[in-house]
């Protein structure tokens, strides 16, 4: 293991939420993540985060969560920082996943709320210091209210701010006027870092001045993603639209097959097996696509690849 | 009555949602409804919308809301586009109201879906096919579900898209994830204009081709966000983010006293008031700030109007 | 007009909420209605609700709800007390509306808290006083928070229930820890009346103490509604058990066709229509059945009328 | 360990949803374990349910899990049925708790949907397909959709129902509407067991033929809820209402401090406390109650004692 990364300060640009390879329901695909984790540090990302809903965390056994941030530090070896969701209902399992994370060499955690109870926002406030004391690497707050129940509130993120071991927010509500809120109250705070989920929305937010995305596609399209997030850094607004149409293509024809929520997600792990990178099992309760919803990925996937192409001719 | 004005395609700009201001439970505050009418047009704002959430309209007795419409195209007098809300849950009073803006010479009606029942997306096509099938004014579709408990599906709007009478959208969803798939579903067509309404987010949807704003904000400060509208338009980026820091402290100071979802609101009647223009009153079920908001409205108010001083020297 | 009825204390049995006979959008079914009417009548049921959810009151015009009171206090002529809706997002037209309902003989007004602004619990008492204090018939809460977004909290109607005009509650939530709740913290006020709107929850609630029942399936078949109350007043069990075996028959073949909220409305007024009651027209933005759906209530209909005649026997 | 019990069929009666007496995040209380299974078995319980929402199951470690299941077994004897929670977000993770139960005599497996994807009703089938060929043990489905974010619906219970490893259902939805539509569409099945959760409904329920109640407040009073039971079971409806008016004070007195969700759990836990049975300690994020709720507890215990005697002479 290579010396782990201290987090600059902002953190910021691409972080993909990296989908988990799976053999079955407890085996790591293991060539697969080799592969997939190279190929995203290839394209010039600025970090790695495993473990988020991406990754399917909720769904893995706790051996293998702990066993993939094993596998996953010693694959990325010091390249980027490595960001390790410890996301759960049960306070001291998020704490031992933390602390294997530290031990691996990985650069800080990301914790939703639990997502079980119903809570308010000053049990949230209890449970962000239970956790932020008793850890030794740096937390970024994690907003997902479509699976937590809860939002985090702006306020609660700027109380919860001066803990000087928790260092940024993902924030995946898609909300921005929510997002605009916290930015807002964070402004000045460089060591804040603000990051959105949905791959959608990541280029305005970029504009005006959040700090980077954790976004979805950069698991298959990484360069993409990153070269999006400088255009958008830099305000150049041309580059940013014709980036930002591709994304929206890549989120039209690739996560919008079948009925439910999981279909981005679906979506992902059947391009990234197309692709050859990996296998596209799911783990239960999730189901990877049937022959009819891969072909159409297959060729949307071809659509998209001709498209970038043509941007770079 | 002035010719009224055909809107151009594809509109664009500021459309202010505009207050209604009463002198009580049944009655308008006339002279108030003039100064707040001349206030925002003379800021340079590119259409006037009343009835809508922020003009209280289902808190309004019916009478009001056809005196409403003759007055303000009365006093509006051809200067810009009227769009009138035409939102019901019964769709025979939506038609009325659709007739008396017809006659009184307004440019278009905006209807959310219906709100008292639970509808399918299948019952919503059916629905707004109903009211364009019997509208002489274009209409514009106006996405809710905060109120509303429905959202308009991107596929629906495409679908309803090809009606040659539905001629654009006004999201106030805040999540641009949707907005950006119904502009990514829309692309090219240049005949449906997309607005959205929290003007929280409007400088960054414009930046990425949206074609305008319905904001509360611009009831009191009309021309600012006409000038972020123009820079987001160009693309002019240091602009926006300095103009966008403004409304998003307009929304930080002004809209977020109190605990319910009205605060934004009565904060906008508020500050009207303070400055002069027209009475706070709000008709049942919302009631108007007592003076101890009232008093952190108009010191918030100050404070924000130094700022935009600022801005200009 | 015959004298109204001043409603026994406490008012208790079955007030079937009235479906609303529509010829079309803007014209009742007046023969329809008088039928209607008398058929439900002629089943010994407690008093008659009009204007409610099942009434389509959110759909029809105001002119049309104003002459159904009319026509309907006109029709019952004195022979139960009538209960009249009066939702409404606007305090001033559901004060209209109990005007008229006063003047044309009926006994009590229901209202269900405004449906299109969210509101908190304090601005929900407020509403429910201003309206208390310009009533002159007593009023029933409605709780109905799957279309009106807002649960009358249960201290909130121990809180309203010291007004004397303020006489009791209907609930249609179909939570019984709610509504036990509710009923334990109103116990002996005999002054107070406790209802249930869904049929499926009636003889429950009435045997653990509840005064009756608002339901929709008394609009076809009134007597057993009726005694299904009586048996459950008694703490007959056994009959309970037998009746309630057929309402949720009813509920099951009748109400459970198509897939949005509306398939019970549907089912109600398709089954009136198919026994020679009225007509099955439904108010934008709900249509009645088509062909398909009509049949199979004709033969679920069929079901259930041998399985009432093998009760009998 | 004594041979496990076979379920009887149907399964019927109070089977407690046990709290976890806790001595800290990381340890149970083991004397306070063995006092409070005993004290709930002498109050002549019918089964014992562990590792419910009531027994904090999502905020255990996954080794605490383990040993509660076995310690409580142990402790248990053999004298009533163990019914132990399997819920979790990884089926693997259930899998292996399940296995865990069989091997120290439990009879029975309870399993809510995964509670943080958000599913469609055929992935929740797949799901419990899933489990059902992988289990030993019978297996009862779990409603608790404020939980989980999904209801199980009627038709899914149905679907379900015909694996001969799905035994039953327990419904914490507190919808009576949504219950009864199960109970009649289960109807003539002896072999499949219909429990509710939420105590205040649980006479209804069984005055109407449901199975029994898995109620938290049998964890104080198990002897009360028993007797409750065997009155609805024998329709004895005057026992009913003058012990189901107790069970009603407990709730109102005992679970309504404070402000969140919790108030129910943590009331237990401190009454519990109180009664010199075990530790109030709850594993984050839930916290107990801080002295003040804690006075206010006791002496509501108090009162409630003193009705209980009254009912006994």
């Amino acid at each position: 293991m290579k010396t782990k990364h201290t987090l600059p300060q902002p953190f910021k640009g691409i972080v993909p939420p990296m989908i988990t390879p799976l053999k079955d329901e407890t085996n790591l695909d293991i060539p697969g993540l080799e592969r997939l984790i190279n190929h995203i540090i290839e394209g010039g990302v600025h970090g790695l985060f495993i473990l988020g809903t991406t990754g399917e965390s909720t769904s893995l056994s706790y051996a293998l969560r702990h066993e993939l941030v094993a596998r996953t530090c010693e694959i990325v070896d010091g390249r980027v920082p490595v960001l390790v969701g410890i996301t759960d209902t049960a306070a001291i399992e998020s704490l031992r996943l933390a602390d294997t994370a530290e031990k691996k060499g990985a650069s800080a955690v990301v914790a939703a709320p639990p997502y079980y109870f119903n809570l308010g926002q000053p049990e949230l406030i209890e449970y962000y210091e239970y956790l932020v004391e008793r850890l030794s690497l740096p937390l970024f707050l994690y907003n997902m209210p479509s699976h937590t129940k809860i939002i985090i509130e702006p306020d609660t993120v700027k109380t919860l701010s001066k803990y000087k071991g928790i260092v940024g927010l993902k924030d995946s509500s898609a909300n921005n006027a929510y997002f605009n809120n916290v930015m807002n109250k964070m402004k000045g705070r460089s060591d804040f870092s603000l990051f959105v989920g949905p791959e959608e929305i990541m280029a305005e937010t970029v504009l005006l001045g959040a700090h980077g995305g954790v976004n979805g596609g950069a698991n298959m399209f990484p360069e993409l993603y990153v070269k999006l997030f400088e255009a958008a850094e830099k305000g150049d607004v041309l580059t940013v639209k014709s980036l930002h149409g591709i994304v929206m293509e890549i989120s039209s024809k690739l996560y919008s097959l079948g009925n439910f929520g999981s279909s981005y997600l679906k979506g992902i792990k059947a391009a990234l097996n197309i692709m050859g990178i990996c296998s596209d099992y799911m783990a239960s309760p999730l189901h990877r696509f049937r022959e009819a919803e891969r072909e159409k990925i297959a060729n949307n996937l071809e659509e998209i690849k001709s498209k970038m192409l043509n941007l770079k001719h």
